[in-house]
């Protein structure tokens, strides 16, 4: 139910499917992580959005008695919000009702189709926003993000890189010092960016191509999520089936990703 | 709350902003307009589509136990389904909840982003889903909306038209017979199709041709439900104030809008 | 080489890969068709658009010599126009060389991308080009065609369309007079057209979706130029193979597609 | 006429609206840079691309003939390749014509509109075609990109990046060594590429976000082109004026962009 990084949990996110739960299901997910939080993990970010705002916010305001750490929120997906003005008129409405919790946009333009300014969009939810905290960052454009980092005031506001398609090499000298990573690629990913730091860059090289290799891979077998839940399983995380309009995958062509992965030593 | 049309009813649809209400907010409007379900109207349709399904599930069983007289769902449009056959699985998984009502599949690409072949998906659907009874087509191609015409076994199977865009007569020679319109295009809908009916090309034209007038000033002022909900008010029709993230218009757009509609004698 | 219609010849335009000849093959296939232009044609257009605005110019200039009764010209694909003003700058700059010979646009947005308010589109042509003649309309878009239409002046501007996608009988009401057919539906396409002028829309709709039927065996053989051109070929008119980047149907395909367009009695 | 890059010349490109000239001329102008070819410049590259095949293999002839070190082709963009495979088809068609000159696929999809995985491409062009050299890639695709690195054979095939957006950092550290970039970034980028090569991150970085903002800044004012060429002219380097469909910038954003480059010290 989680996309973990090396220090925080997304709760309730997109590999976790938290858009297809219901509230409840959804409130009682979140309670159950804050109760068991291990250790290592610093943070618990709860996404609250919904299709129906009053939905939203009542997750907003639960995550916030629950004790989240921060909350998170997409841009809406239906009823598109048409301009940059109006997608922070919604954000700032939920984040108004858990005040005290600090406030993260959630970026994911693959999958909401809206894809915004992101430097404009920070420089908005600063001026408006009191409880503005960042922006989780789950998209291609490195633009976009640099874009963004220049409002960021040195890291006062917080900038997470999803890395989207297995890449995160790039993103590392941009300055994108918090990656909230796949969970399924959290060794490769640290291995490549524990290489950078050191400046062995021909050691980070390889370990980013041994992600892109596993990404090759596994954009042959389609779309993103139960692939990725797949693999997980394979690697011992069972999350449960995926739920419909999603699809699991059968059974052979899970045998066939299996040896696929072996063969290029992702998996033992 | 309403998407009304000649003779029926389309209850939390897309007009009535049914994806930003909650779970209970969906199941009371319902209730509400069975009840008062004026004589008029022979058919009242629920939408349930929900972002999970669960929750549509949930809507889909208590608008069968409530009255309604047919459910209508759309494709899910964030996680969104990899195939025509996927689509079709997560369209019975709801209809055989609610196995004894009419379903209608609720084909609005503009919205959900995905185009799929109607043809095909009206095929799959006769063969999947034992209540299938039709689809709800609230899009531009007028291919799609033909071959899905040529699969209806001769009216079997309905297929109405939501005459997007202030377009009605191109669509009235391919034989759509049950047209669900516009209310606010309803008066002028009503004119071109009996113009058409009659034989009286030039009528039919002269008809439509002041509807494409209305929409060409509508398009100048940008998104459509806070536009078309605007006009409503202004026709007497109040259905309230849009939700986030949509905005209502600013008094000085309205009316400006208001002194464009009445110049082309729209409104009185 | 020809995209033929029921009264005029459109010399070297989408049908006939104009873009894929060079400048020399297209002024002498627009010589050949003016020498032979067979006594049913009324009028011959010559496409004179290229990549370089110098070699439209030349090739609309050679046009007006040649003896063509039109020229047409579609927007820029690679370096395309910023803005609609944009694009009337640069029709401009080519009808001003041909001044004397009537100047179509040809708006084919499906190919060049390009998607334009073609109601603003004919505005300002007419305001800015003295040998504006009207459209050439092969796109879908039937509120675009229709808020054109409005600027007709009655008829003064033509507008042609295109009947993308194996439709017809939907552009009929809408006062699409002069439709410059495919070449391979023409038959179908002046059956429809005829029963719905009649009156008969029963008839016409049977010929719409005969033509329909023929578009959804079409579809699935992919890329429509090679398909249309072995089709073309199959009814006894041989335009020659396709230049690459295109490429001829492979033999087995093409049997099949004359197999199954026999099964709908599209060829005998 | 030329984008210009660290050690090469790319003739008759993008920025030098090669596809906006006639033969004729891009003949004449790839004849003259071969006759001034300064001493720093070790590689003339001819873009020989143009609507026509014909065209597109008589500029390569011609290239070969008149000594240029290699030639570069990029997707057609009207009539579009239904496949990798039959994109391969073409460029061998055209490098086939020049046997014995280094020949480039030129990757530039936000301008073709056509998305290949670039690593299959390299793979089939490696295969197909005897004088295939390498790829210059002007797109955004950062996975394509090291996909098609992983196909290099450490080299041996070349893939030179076009730093489309301002943005080179990020591309560093994925191995691309041999970057042709923008013109008039040339000083800032060759800025960068030397702190990152010297370790030093911090400066990378500020080098980078330097750029950025120019980039954010152009951005504002539109179309690529004639922004690039307008700064071009500020920093004392004439190209002329653009060609229809594109236009110059107005007199007053002219100034109000110089301005704001000033304020950022990019120009002095």
């Amino acid at each position: 139910m989680v996309t973990t990084g090396i220090n925080s949990l997304f709760v309730n996110g997109t590999l976790g499917e938290g858009m297809s739960m219901t509230v409840t299901e959804r409130k009682a997910a979140l309670e159950q992580w804050i109760k068991l939080k291990p250790d290592r993990f610093k943070t618990i970010i709860a996404h609250v959005s919904c299709s129906s705002i009053r939905d939203t916010t009542e997750l907003a305001k639960h995550a916030a008695g629950a004790g989240a750490d921060a909350i998170a929120v997409m841009c809406p997906t239906l009823f598109k919000p048409s301009s940059i003005t109006q997608l922070v008129k919604y954000l700032k409405a939920v984040a108004d009702q858990a005040p005290d919790t600090p406030f993260l946009y959630y970026d994911i333009n693959v999958l909401t189709g809206v894809i915004f300014d992101t430097g404009e969009v920070m420089r908005q939810c600063k001026a408006e926003i009191a409880s503005f905290s960042g922006i989780k960052y789950s998209c291609r454009e490195l633009g976009n993000f640099e874009a963004a980092q220049l409002e960021s005031e040195n890291g006062r506001y917080k900038l997470a890189v999803g890395a989207v398609d297995e890449m995160l090499l790039p993103w590392l000298p941009l300055g994108a010092h918090v990656p909230i990573c796949h969970s399924l690629m959290g060794t490769i990913h640290r291995a490549t960016r524990e290489a950078y730091q050191a400046g062995d860059m021909k050691a980070a090289l390889a370990s980013q191509d041994s992600a892109q290799k596993v990404g090759i891979i596994k954009r042959k077998y389609g779309s993103d999520i139960p692939i990725s839940k797949a693999i997980l399983r394979m690697m011992g995380v069972d999350m449960g089936p995926v739920r419909l309009p999603l699809q699991d995958m059968a059974p052979e062509a899970y045998e066939q990703l299996q040896s696929e992965l072996k063969a290029v030593n992702f998996l033992p």
